[in-house]
């Protein structure tokens, strides 16, 4: 039989999350206070975090302990497989070995329980009652719902508008999980409440929802804020992906020559990526490429300053690649990389060139996933035909030199939840989005200066 | 860390499916021939299946071999994953120990592969280019869709009207895979446009479906037929479920008292019970629970008697509890459990007493299928829904009676596609339908008399 699926063993699920923060070559500069513009401190985060995530924002430790109680519930899904992609190598003909990791087992169908989950935790511990978080196409209110109900704490989710409208199924996931859903923006919040003044069929975006629940959690005690992506803390969590990935390649006596992941906020990539950038840091010979839509080009196209994390620039100032904190990028279905901006981490990693990055249009992303279903049968989300995209070329770039190279994905998520997404594509709908530079350079001019 | 997933290793998936037809105590009466009324024989299945299959509906063999080419697609998924139910134990309350086996683990997120892949397997073989099938809610028809890309078949899929109309999700889901989904009825075929002619507005029905998707395949020569249920070979190649289970059974050192399936056409309870039931025969003490829709209560309300297979009358005459052919269930969201009868096999284990039945309206299921999200992450498929149903109340029942029990369910797929109907349930406009036993008196007198 063809050995496709790399299992790892549940007692080799990690014990400990990898912060890479331990072994950069440069640390991302400090985030600043919106206000004052000077350093922020723990106590600064604390209304709205609990300080066991405030400590692992700005720990520089190596290895990090998981606590029993976040592996217990890993364990309804983790260790996730990776697998080799016999098939569409097949399919594309190419020399090289294709691997992924396929993080859609989780009941939310993402990567993104494994931050969910923990943070749920350590606000549970904190006494904290309720979580409020934001969230674009579900994928993150989903994850945070399913935390909420596996720890008993109520969830309210700030949901972007036009999905809200669009995309009912992932709202009634988080329902069904016991989550409170508001269409963003909402006129819960003072954030909310101004944008519909100005645009009273604001279609919403990621930042004024993160504005409207960083509000709500800011202004009642017994709840928190929750961020699916861009903090230190969240791709932290991630790490698991990528630990338990090492030790798969190991068990298969392989190892990757390229790394591909899909970038919005950087979670999902950075989960996969960072422990293997920890063999690259020491000299290892690896490329790690970073996916993004052009219709939301951070990384390829934004300057790498000090930005708002929201629109309302409620949040620190963390320095990122950044189209500006008002950008709002057109409705693509991949709304998970609808983000004006990337996690610092992912950033400064770029900047010092340990991180490459590409930028495709949806609809060569929407063909790649179409080989990719017919091939290895997972139909996947959009954000995840991204990484698939940049996994293809460069195994067509293997067949073309006519070498052998090793590639690693991350399926970040499945796309049962976005198959209107898929029908649009095959009925020829889809468009495909650039940015103008213009526009970028707009946005960017409105900039805090700092 | 709780031990939650009991994991088979890759090189324990079975390399044989299970027959319990070399063990039953009864053999099913034989098929009839829908004009003659004589029993079937090998060439009068012969225009739409192929020679291997006919073999396997047959047969007698206790153990059959499973293809390398089948095993190496079913190892895109399998073996799946059997897990105990830690959570929602501790939500109800009970001394009984719950596990279930997690079947929405294929890309097809259901049960339903572990039979189209070997059918299209042996079709292919056969020189078979193109699949005609039918589906009601969508989970054959992915399944077929899905197993057909693995094995480069054409597939055409006859979905039931309401469910195409009411469900486009799966449908999109077949269409990524690159099937053709006709609604039916259908103006494509004789029996379509019959049922057209009478009722120009018919929601179809999963009898009609099939009438048509059986004329298409006996009216084209590269055309053959498959089902997703029902026969003898569809369950045989569903024992997978079963010998996986049986094997991490052994690996946790336990055994079930009690096993709860759904029950529609049989598909996934007698692929998850019969290697059970093979014990049972063999004098273990074991109860065997079908679970169906009261709005479909085909072992609870139906007669043991021979019927069409199809609402045209197409298919041969087998011997099965039955509603009548042209009995038309309520459209209820298990759509996979609307089937007027049920597999001869399980029937007839049903008849012998191996096998107990019991009815359910719907919202007992939803309510169940909420419970189990919110403890153990998965939401179910409507369908599956029953089976946890049928296992909380078992569960439920041993705290009453403060006893330990074992209870084994089949989950035989997740609800990302059914969500529409969780959020009529959330909003409280789901309805009970028990189907009235003077129509199913009526419906039963017009059966064939053999």
């Amino acid at each position: 039989m063809q050995e496709t699926k790399v299992v790892l063993p549940d007692r080799e699920m990690p014990k400990q999350w990898y912060n890479i923060m331990a072994d950069m070559p440069n640390l991302p500069k400090p985030p600043l206070h919106p206000g004052t513009k000077q350093p922020i401190g723990p106590q600064d985060l604390s209304p709205i975090f609990p300080m066991a995530l405030i400590e692992q924002e700005v720990s520089t430790q190596r290895w990090i302990d998981i606590p029993d109680e976040v592996r217990n519930i890993y364990g309804l899904w983790r260790p996730s497989p990776l697998y080799r992609a016999h098939r569409l190598e097949a399919a594309l003909g190419t020399p090289a070995k294709i691997y992924y990791k396929y993080e859609g087992v989780s009941p939310a169908g993402s990567h993104k329980p494994n931050t969910s989950i923990p943070q749920a935790f350590y606000n549970r511990q904190a006494g904290i009652r309720r979580i409020a978080t934001e969230t674009g196409a579900g994928q993150w209110g989903s994850a945070m719902a399913l935390a909420g109900t596996m720890f008993g704490l109520e969830v309210t989710v700030y949901m972007v508008r036009v999905s809200y409208n669009q995309k009912p199924y992932r709202r009634i996931a988080m329902e069904t999980w016991g989550a409170t859903v508001q269409p963003s923006p909402s006129i819960i919040t003072n954030s909310g409440k101004k944008i519909l003044e100005m645009d009273p069929s604001s279609p919403g975006s990621l930042g004024i929802a993160i504005s409207e629940a960083v509000e709500d959690a800011a202004t009642h005690d017994d709840t928190n804020y929750a961020l699916g992506s861009v903090l230190n803390h969240v791709l932290l969590h991630q790490t698991v992906i990528g630990i338990e990935a090492k030790k798969q390649f190991e068990m298969v006596g392989d190892y990757p020559d390229v790394i591909v992941g899909c970038c919005g906020g950087g979670s999902n990539l950075g989960g996969a990526a960072f422990p293997f950038l920890q063999d690259k840091i020491n000299g290892k010979q690896l490329r790690v490429i970073a996916v993004e839509p052009t219709s939301c080009p951070t990384l390829t196209k934004g300057e790498f300053r000090y930005d708002f994390g929201d629109t309302a620039g409620l949040t620190p100032l963390m320095m990122m690649y950044t189209l500006g904190h008002d950008f709002m990028p057109p409705g693509i279905h991949a709304g998970g990389l609808r983000y004006h901006a990337d996690s610092p981490l992912v950033c400064q990693l770029y900047h010092d060139k340990l991180i490459e990055a590409i930028a495709y249009g949806q609809t060569a992303c929407f063909e790649a996933a179409i080989t990719f279903a017919k091939s290895e049968g997972i139909i996947p989300a959009p954000e995840s035909s991204h990484a698939i995209r940049g996994a293809i070329d460069e195994a067509l770039r293997a067949k073309e030199e006519g070498k052998q190279k090793t590639i690693f994905f991350n399926l970040s998520g499945h796309g049962y939840l976005d198959l209107t997404a898929y029908a649009d594509y095959l009925a020829g709908k889809l468009e495909d989005y650039a940015y103008p530079d213009e526009m970028i350079k707009e946005a960017l001019k409105k900039l805090p200066v700092v």
